[in-house]
């Protein structure tokens, strides 16, 4: 097996990562963009790729809600939760918070950081880095371009870095949510507490399509548990919807609404079912249950065996 | 052919059985009461039966409504509406308005042309009559137990009975809707404008459980053409409802309406789908039309076919 | 005070209004028919009717819904729920059931007894009567028209009639409710355990009307308690529906569903909100209490100071 | 008059809020970001600040919707529409896109010319901007930390810098979406083509929460044109909606959404009702006008006055 994901070496995604089983063995091949590690999935130069899809400090939720909304079909297999705590590593010759003059890391780190920031190093200018790990590898420089970097623990500890505080982070606690993606193919059998994703364009624009479309899933009794809007890029206003619910392709229930769905927003995407990384199985009220289904079907079909 | 129907002999069933091709040569038996005569169907000792189902005025809607929703399963394959017109008959002997002491008819009839009576015979004392046509029967009677009686002109037609004000019904332009009835088989083939029906105990009592009834049918473009609520009969509060909707069973949105209705009140009964008695074809959405219904199933199949 | 009620004197109806506190000591005038006695309150003649509503035997739920839907404005002030129970009351010189060749009832009582005479008396032809006490009460006649009578053990009792069966109801266990309606006046303070009830003509006859009408109490957590459709005999398939919900008119969250309502359906009628006969107190969502609708009001008003 | 807008100058920014009446000649202060802009408006150091909501280019949307979601109360006043074109500015010695080795420019703004820079200038190296402006300026150091910038026409032409290349952006006709906002006061009046925005925090973690924001404003015929969810930052999966809808405060329909609203989530915020930079007046069913709110309102009145 071989795997992309959202580099450099050394970011929580790559922490991700190494929690696949065999991943740590595997072939791991850094990209320097979300678009770049699903391309080498959909061009068949790796089986899978890692990248975060919510609440990510590393280029994050919007470029890979995009990326696989568009484009050849892709599919998630499994997703990955990480807590999300950062440190601040220093250049050589840095001892105390009040040398920093300058501090370097990924934009959405540096808004995750900067209440730290304020209260801490109030006298250091930010210069934005295009990832955490490429913030801090520049300390390592002969001259490096700034005197401190925020980044995950895991770099600073590769690379041997020095740091002068950890847990940076404004809110203590966060997570990121990474997905592994595949080209189409099998769906990972049902665990009980599965979950899935969709891509939903809105069918018109006009009042009501959004309740519709929920109506579809509250009608079945299947749980949202994420929905975002998303602009299509074809002119404001215009939305298209990733949504995450509760259960699996196999389960009667969602069958049943991803088949109304599809009637309702014929350009849906299915981009999977697979275990939940976190959870319990959801309750199914016994007119939801697949029993509830199969017999409605077979009794409609008695009726139109009489036509 | 064989058919029952409401009678006695002269009714306004008579007339609507009348409507059915083949149903004047064939052989009609009245029946005292719609149990009577929807028990002859059950049993097998007539082919079908014509019985009042709306608005009607020889026995009515409840009787008819909770005859069918409960017992042996049965099925409409037709509907025929009538005209309702009354005329007022007298005795031998009686020749002006004035003189009528005692009159009787049906109390569904009684109910119809109250305030004619009002106005015109106040002196006039009401008796009920177990039909429109008994009442009328009765005046040829040796010594006739009432004045007058109000019946269908039908019935005062072929008696050669003594009419003394035709229109006597305070709505004019009511109408009486009929339908035929046959032990369940072959259902009649879509004509486009077809009606179907269904008897649905409500599941629960809670609140909104009338609600996702509904929504089963607004979800899928289907219109209710009438809807009635009706006691079970096992306490106050505990109402099955009676609903009429355009479309027929072969239609892919009213299959997908049944199947979601089957699965909120198992214990559903589906009546029948049969041409509409009047109407025009109903208008469906793109997305409730067969083709959104077989599309959307093949995508769900070929997911799962992924498994 | 003086009463109008539902006649003759010794019905189920009047046993309901025995019940109110202070009538039995009341003038008590039995009407012919319900419309007969509302006729009484509009013109003035008494203060208050009983009339039955609900699963009656004595003339029963259309009559009542309709009289009170049309004409001149009325209003529910209480409800009283009395258990059904029938004798079998027979004339002088009958002994056994055998005996029994014609018997009489009102339409409604027979219906409700039908699976017992079949069994009981299979070979006692039947003819209507203008209400169970009429029935009986022939029964005292020098020649009386049949041999037994259907009837409450009130009458039998009061006129020392001779029984020969008791609890001869197919249903036992059936009650019927019954309404004391008075011209318009002073609401029935709130005791918590509260009902109201509304005369709801069906707005337009388009798909959703109905479920437009139900969202209304939905989404204020108001629950129904009874909804029966009735035609408004303006032609097939117009319905207007006759509706008792949980809740006063003094609660917000009711007066913001009345004022949905009513813009829905401008002609509605509000009937009343007295104390419920039988129930516990509604549960109440924190987002429908009186303080969460007075919040939200004062928050909009805040709102609007700044235009 | 002060105005703050986000900076520097020469963005797309001071092009929208040199399109509000007075701008021009009033005192305009650029800001290094959003919140500085928004914060600003907060202390009164300005008496309004203008900044990107939707599709924008400079710092955009997300920052923009959190940023006013938090904090002190503010107030939206005015919407302005922009058309986004970039154009391809160099450093002096630059004669031809194949010379050109570093480009720079802000990360939104590269996202939108990627295809074009692919196509274009494959060999040139990305580095992020802190802004568009900024990237720009950089070519007029002495020594210019790269060869290219993508920027605004506007920077482009203030400066006197050359130009390669115009309308590099991938999607012709995009156009973003400013606000002009203040601390809370008046309210603008009523023009018929009015916009409000709201902020809404889920109530709570149910299936059906979304349904019913939602339905309150469907109840009412009140169109959104645009929701957008954003994390709270309280963990994975929780969220609250940016929502602009169609109509002003002072329609009533649009006083019984929010007031419906604020029962569902006490903690919503109300942005402002402002005249819409484009669109027709809505059409309001006649159920949903100020007439018959108001006709509802003085209905329940009377009902009331009564207890």
């Amino acid at each position: 097996m071989s795997y992309a994901y959202l580099g450099p070496a050394g970011t929580f995604t790559e922490s991700a990562l190494l929690q696949v089983p065999g991943a740590a063995d595997a072939q791991r091949i850094p990209a320097s963009s979300v678009n770049v590690a699903l391309s080498m999935v959909r061009e068949g130069s790796v089986e899978a790729a890692m990248v975060p899809i919510e609440n990510s400090v590393e280029g994050g939720v919007s470029a890979t809600l995009d990326a696989i909304a568009q484009g050849e079909a892709l599919q998630i297999v499994a997703e990955i939760l990480v807590p999300i705590s950062f440190v601040l590593a220093v250049r050589p010759g840095i001892d105390s918070l009040e040398q920093i003059k300058r501090i370097s890391t990924h934009g959405h780190a540096w808004a995750q950081c900067r209440l730290w920031a304020e209260a801490n190093i109030p006298q250091a200018a930010f210069t934005p880095a295009s990832s955490t790990a490429a913030g801090a590898l520049a300390l390592e420089e002969a001259e490096p371009p700034h005197d401190a970097a925020i980044c995950s623990p895991l770099v600073a500890q590769e690379r041997g870095l020095k740091v002068l505080a950890r847990g940076v982070e404004d809110n203590q606690g966060a997570v990121t949510r990474f997905i592994l993606v595949t080209r189409p193919g099998k769906i990972p059998a049902p665990t009980k507490v599965d979950k899935s994703t969709l891509i939903l364009p809105l069918p018109e624009d006009r009042p009501g399509a959004l309740m519709e479309i929920l109506e579809q899933f509250t009608a079945r009794g299947v749980n949202l548990s994420r929905i975002e809007s998303r602009p299509t890029g074809q002119g404001l206003g215009q939305y298209f919807f990733s949504v995450d619910f509760e259960g699996h392709v196999a389960d009667e229930r969602v069958a049943a609404a991803l088949s109304g769905l599809h009637r309702l927003s014929p350009e849906l995407r299915f981009l999977g079912s697979y275990p939940a990384a976190e959870g319990v199985e959801p309750f199914v009220d016994a007119h939801n249950s697949d029993a509830a289904f199969s017999e409605a079907r077979d009794w409609v079909k008695s009726l139109r065996e009489r036509l």
